[in-house]
């Protein structure tokens, strides 16, 4: 049932996500249970998502800061629906430089708390309003069954933190990150479908009164949440006491948002765009986009492959040599093929002798023969095309795998290979309580045209997309 | 005492560097104790050192990872010096999911065990080698005398970890790192004067066998560890059983270093540039290297500062505009200078009917009327000095302050007020036994020319830097 190295993905899907980790080098178990250790490979991915990511954070109006790791338990429990939500995924700090701590520290699962309590210093005036602030930090939560990239004790995330004059503003913002940051980002760096909306008060953020969501489905159909942007309403502000003198000198709580995505971004990559033999990834997000490797010594391949690697490198890409010939041709081919690289450029004696080279498009796994004068014109172009045909191709599986259903039954079945979506009217609380008999949840919900919900909608009114989720 | 918003440095220096991190809102206290906040304008500096180390750390062939931050406590007594240096300083998680953890884990001080224990795993053979990883990471450290930026509980750093093949690669890396990646930032970013030399035995890193440090005088004459890099021998290849088989296929053990700067080095810039109004910041350092202020609202003063403000940007320059008219102009003025911004064009109505703005060098604290078309010029010319000029200073400040002396007494006289160089011959083991008793030591050792020893120089030939250390 194995393909080059891997496990095939209708096989055992599971498995193979474990063999792409592991094989292509991005990630790797801590010693302790849980933990994760990201290898070069996969942190380079995230580098290049942090880019993208912070780029257009920045472009939204905040600012990085960093807060600290470590919190007074007693701060949990000043919002009753965070702690309830959090409580039983904490990690505890009880002694420090050799001493039993007074009061337990908690190691942050999220920094609202933290955060929160130094708006409610450093906010005094409206003209201290809109407070945008963003941290790139690791969180720890004690999850009980983990997986490396999807969902770890410790995993890496940025995590915004806003506060505003008013609700509408509030909620103008959040929905501003949904889309200018985490869905354009989801789209036009991960190559990868993402559909919008909101969570039920079942699924929502713990201390949030709306959360809107990016849900991808995955190659196996199941639903990934991949990032979340919270109304918190005026919630943490009155546990904290975050207020703010308007105008007219009269005292007001602020209005605030969070929102986050994550390392399991890179997850999504794998599972979103992967195949039979392995990852496949979009030149955006590949810390190498082209390989060239040297099938063996020899002086005039050495010239050539440098002059390429030179060559593409001043086009702009991310470009590597392989020169490791002490290893099989074979074997290094089948490493690149498993790590991603959209583009490999393969050059051996023989072929160079006519003046060829061998150009293999990942994606679509298609070798061509190219003559070397024409090698970087040819890759630009096929580069041009991966992020675009990756998209195409999850977006038309997620659509195959998409049923439009009017009762319970027929979206439990449909949730099973793929999304359901359902009328909420059809559906109603009773029927989300059964779905969650069965491991299935409501992922979002949108109106009926796939948009986001406005204000004035009712629930009764919306559509429910149906999924069993990572 | 005070000028402008802050007590002056020679008056009390300590106030004067607690006055101006908070006044230009650099950083805060976190709510447990010795816990630090880095806000948006310390972060800045922060995020353009990063850039400047991770460039050079790429440079120097070194892939960034990510390693977990809770490390089982047996690994840290793995190596017998490692954990008797860092037992005082460890966090230690002791409950975890609501449960109390089988084995105590500590939250890392630094990462040698966890990574080695991995190296382990990852090293086979000579081809495996060197291996050369860096992570940004936060650290935890039980400080008993915590200070902003200096010495928190908590901080950020980047850690680089290798493993070679010879002991004369590993010392190689290491000093290529001191000297391409962490002097040349510290010079050419950060326009820091540092003196490079090695740790005696009692100030070494526990577990390395020699560190290499970047030492800096502060304003106050006392010196500032910037960064280390350290060679660790085979000690932690032992402990961890990191073998590879060399090229006739015999297993040997692999040679190490590691070295990491922290956010120490904003506080370095705070306390090496400021002056009694606030911070300086050299331009590569500077989230804005120019702010235009608006004297009032006007609309022909917010057409020609948006005006400035998009010449300016569109030649290369960090801008912001400043239109905040509803607070003073002379309150935001002083606020700007305190945050040390290189450059401030002030554009208010009268000036500009005539054609002119004011432009202020801010370390020089010199004001100039300038025609409106040379503004860009001007500015451009003018952030050009700020960094060598900044740099000369500093150095001018370090070498007044610096004494060659023959006596452990006359150390110790010249190192209350700045360093002492003594040969190592008239100091001894002894001599730095005494200098600890006056809360005083040697900061690095040299060759008397100052350059860096070789491995071939005896201890006593060699010159030692003495002072009074952050």
């Amino acid at each position: 049932m194995t393909k080059g190295a891997i496990v095939s993905r209708d096989a055992d899907f599971p498995r193979w996500y474990q063999e792409v980790v592991a094989g292509a080098e991005m990630a790797d178990n801590g010693p302790v249970r849980g933990t994760m250790v990201i290898r070069p490979w996969g942190y380079g991915i995230w580098e290049l998502l942090q880019a993208e990511l912070d780029r257009r954070i920045k472009e939204a109006g905040a600012e990085n800061a960093y807060f600290p790791l470590l919190i007074p338990e007693s701060f949990l429990s000043l919002e009753a629906e965070h702690v309830e939500g959090f409580s039983p995924e904490l990690a505890v700090v009880t002694h420090g430089g050799g001493k039993k701590l007074e009061e337990p520290l908690v190691v942050r699962p999220t920094s609202e708390t933290v955060i929160n309590s130094l708006f409610a210093k450093w906010i005094q005036s409206y003209r201290d309003l809109p407070l945008l602030i963003n941290q790139w930090a690791n969180v720890v939560r004690w999850e009980l069954r983990p997986r490396l990239l999807l969902r770890s004790r410790e995993f890496l995330w940025q995590e915004g933190h806003t506060a505003h004059a008013s609700e509408a503003e509030a909620r103008a913002y959040a929905l501003q990150i949904l889309r200018d940051v985490y869905h354009s980002t989801m789209v036009e760096a991960a190559s990868l479908p993402v559909l919008t909306g909101h969570k039920t008060a079942r699924e929502r953020f713990a201390g949030a009164t709306r959360t809107w969501t990016c849900e991808g489905m995955m190659g196996d159909g199941k639903a990934l949440q991949m990032g979340t942007s919270h109304e918190l309403g005026q919630n943490f502000a009155k546990a904290f006491g975050i207020t703010y003198s308007n105008a007219e000198g009269t005292a007001e709580h602020v209005w605030q948002t969070s929102w986050g995505v994550s390392t399991r971004l890179i997850g999504a990559v794998v599972m979103g765009h992967g195949d039979d033999y392995g990852l496949r990834l979009p030149p955006a997000l590949a810390p190498a986009e082209v390989v060239v490797l040297m099938i063996k010594e020899d002086e005039g391949v050495r010239t050539a492959a440098e002059a390429l690697v030179a060559d593409l490198g001043s086009q702009g890409h991310r470009v590597r040599l392989d020169d490791r010939v002490e290893t099989s041709f074979g074997r290094r081919s089948v490493a690149w093929e498993l790590k991603g690289v959209p583009v490999r450029v393969e050059i051996g004696p023989r072929d160079l002798a006519e003046g060829h080279v061998t150009v293999v498009t990942r994606h679509l796994r298609e070798k061509r023969t190219v003559v070397l004068s024409a090698v970087g014109h040819e890759v630009t172009a096929i580069l041009e095309r991966v992020g675009p045909e990756l998209y195409a191709e999850a977006e038309a599986m997620r659509e195959g795998r998409t049923a439009d259903v009017g009762t319970l039954e027929e979206a439990i079945e449909a949730a099973n290979s793929g999304f359901a979506r359902i009328p909420m009217r059809a559906l109603g609380a009773e029927g989300e309580d059964r779905l969650a008999t069965q491991a299935l949840s409501i992922r979002c919900l949108q109106r009926p045209d796939g948009s986001l919900a406005e204000p004035e909608d009712a629930e009764a009114d919306l559509t429910a997309v149906v999924g069993r989720s990572y």
